[in-house]
């Protein structure tokens, strides 16, 4: 369970300043790693722990070479922050590769259902009809694909992932435990004091490269389908209505939001907790701070912010009772400046 | 998979203005519906997408009938939204209907549970001792229904979804994959820094025709049962604590959550990401806005709101910075008005 | 199904005030307690409704004694919603004692599984290679633990958990539906746009007496472990992100969430839906109001609250409005205290 420096380098590239049989037992952060661990640092602005760390080797941008190569072995990166990426994927694969691929004899897999070569499907996984798996996808224990539903080549289901019938995900995706694609969106008619369901006839498409966290909930489509471009990331429990659409490379946390035909641009971050509104439009680049509501749409990029300060709770009554003044508040400044402008007017009045 | 003008008049009314074989091979929204689809409008200020629309054929309400027949086939309703509804009910049924029930040979069934004609069983269901599912219920792959657990007759279960021991669930709903009904309430008594556990005796009652989103959780009761009334419509990710009591016919968004014996009344709504604390009553036709907390009962109908509005971060940080002095704002601008008030009153006197 | 509150007496403590074969058929809430009921009175300021009360018998704390006696059978107790949660625990293992101990046939356990003495394993539970499940604990249906994955001893998993590969879970643990420990963390490098995985090569620790709430997630480490400390409390739907650190005994209600490497003190609450932001520190003792988000280290104890105060929506919209210009309106006032400060000065020069 240890690697030399020599075949990090070997296998991921950057210049090693030290000797190649350096051996690394664990990947750990720089402020508790141990004389045979490697950690990274990322900026410059870390640089006074290099000599405080007791890590037995270092990756570090080139500015950093110098000051980290008088203490120990380095890896020199230009992005040590990615570098460290790719080595945490290189180790998963050198000590933790996924079992042999088989098909479990206690799934359930339709008979016209297409599996394609290197498939894993796990104990009492469901495969419906018409179903299609590509090449080297794994579904995992439990995990139920709908009528016609897809999982593109290489995609990773864990245990208990259900997409729902004709819902499509494509290659490369990785679906964390409890996802659930394709639940029907929320979408009722009022009649006399009740709720006349509307069926929800979309699915969902989802792109290639997209990572889905635990327990996450993305809907189907009313009429035209909810739609997850590539590379985008959510986070747990993360709730996406039906008929949004999520711009490539989007990345959302924890227990946020999205309603009904809300777009969102690419290159967009929302933070945890946070909520979109429905039938909203969000640009691209555009970053949502966490547990901030978005009521209207947003079209410049940006960095955008709602959220009550946190206060000692004292504090807090005081300021959000004197809060739902507010506007009585303002009407009363305004009748204070136009006393203090009346006065002086007199005052220079001859 | 395409239906005639004619066959949707016939099946659902309406007044067909047109020709009747006019084919319709899919239901679309008015924006972008093509030549051989069928969308609604609903409202009157609609009315100019009427002309824009490449949609086949319309659903219009009374106003809109001239307009809408001067450029094809028209569906004319008086709720045009309501029809709207049933269309893709009777769409789904037409195009979608499930398989025939049966019991699938790897489902796990207590011989003591009762299991109605017609009844559903998917693969990997568990279905527990005494346990009662009524005529037609669809229970899906993975489905839990512990001891004496019961469903009521048409009740469609999607994969995984789990009904604790003894917890009822009425006929003709819907729960999506991943519910959770009947989990413990969260409820420990604090003895010496710990937390010494409350078991939940109760149940969870469920009406008729009442929808739940994937992965929502409604919890047992502590002693009594926690009660969701008939034709109540929750999305994904809502959580219901023990003991709350949600009267017919409300509906809450996404993200929702109703602490512990919170009384919430009949056709309310609840937006998405909103909380309501433990132990209030909200009364009828109430109107939580999204992500509201409702902090105090409410008895009277309406709309609700308390969110802090979204706004570009450096304006946020700036009027945040400034609300937590709000309260002494509100003490400065009365010493204001006092001094001002005192040197009027000076001016005054003779 | 009744209980003298004799046996009661006898297996709980306390002193019986009245006939020992007084029949307990239910456990009851004060105010709707019938007469062969048992309720109890937690505090004084209850008094009052030990009149009114149709209760058979009273669980009371000695200064209520008399009062409570006048009326009917009273068992009288130092601390009696302690007394009270003991007594659930007690008529749950008299009335629902969990079934004998099994391995189901339908269970698919891995060989190199070490399984304890006593150990239940529900239908369709996944049990993988070198996991570990200590004596007399439970596995719910479709239950899933990964490799190397450890469940303590008398832990109980409700159906379809997942304790991910390598993750470990304490004694006398209840882990409630769906929850997911050990998805990955959300960790990504950004690089040309695109989000590079950072692999989560940490895993989860969970230590004894913690009860996890239905559809709960708890993310694995990224380099080191996420860590859940003894007796924490976390209630359904809940975060909580990668190398987060959890002290003893703190409970999280509903919704809440914790973002990445965040460490929470020990006998903390965090109410419903608040959100702990990343890389901060919370002190022991801390309590956070629902809703609310800390968004700074936070080490005094203390209770906190940042909520914008629910109103009326016309009420909330000019308020909102206003609060919008609050900075401005800070900035006005100050104005015009020096322009009142400038013509006060004016009037006392000579």
């Amino acid at each position: 369970m240890s690697r030399s420096l020599g075949s990090i380098v070997q296998a991921l590239g950057g210049t090693l300043v030290g000797p190649a049989d350096t051996p690394v037992r664990r990947l750990a952060p720089l402020a508790t790693a141990l004389a045979d661990e490697l950690a990274f640092v990322a900026q410059a602005r870390y640089a006074s722990q290099i000599q405080t760390t007791q890590a037995g080797a270092l990756i570090v941008p080139p500015a950093l070479q110098d000051a980290a190569a008088q203490r120990g072995a380095v890896i020199v990166a230009d992005d040590p922050y990615l570098y460290f990426a790719r080595l945490t994927q290189w180790w998963r694969s050198e000590h933790d590769a996924p079992a042999a691929a088989a098909i479990h004899p206690q799934a359930s897999i339709h008979p016209s259902a297409v599996i394609g070569p290197g498939v894993d499907v796990a104990a009492f996984a469901v495969i419906g009809e018409g179903a299609i798996v590509a090449a080297g996808a794994r579904i995992g224990a439990h995990g139920v694909l709908g009528r016609g539903a897809q999982v593109g080549a290489g995609t990773v289901l864990y245990p208990r992932v259900t997409i729902g019938d004709r819902c499509v995900v494509g290659a490369r995706c990785i679906l964390h435990p409890g996802v659930v694609i394709g639940a029907d969106g929320f979408g009722f008619a009022p009649h006399q004091g009740h709720w006349i369901k509307i069926e929800q006839l979309g699915a969902v498409r989802i792109g290639d490269g997209v990572e889905i966290g635990a327990n996450t909930c993305i809907d189907r489509g009313a009429l035209d389908d909810t739609v997850i471009e590539d590379g985008v990331k959510l986070d747990n429990l993360v709730q996406i209505g039906h008929n949004v659409h999520i711009g490539a490379h989007t990345a959302m946390a924890g227990n946020a939001g999205v309603a009904g035909s809300a777009t969102i641009g690419a290159h967009c971050t929302v933070g945890g907790g946070a909520i979109v509104l429905g039938h909203l439009t969000v640009g691209d680049k555009v970053h949502i701070s966490a547990a901030s509501v978005v009521t209207r749409s947003i079209r410049e990029p940006g960095q955008y912010t709602g959220m009550f300060p946190i206060d000692d709770n004292a504090s807090w009554e005081k300021n959000a009772a004197s809060l739902k003044q507010l506007n009585r508040l303002r009407e009363r400044l305004k009748a204070v400046e136009q006393a203090l402008e009346q006065a002086q007017q007199k005052k220079t009045e001859p």
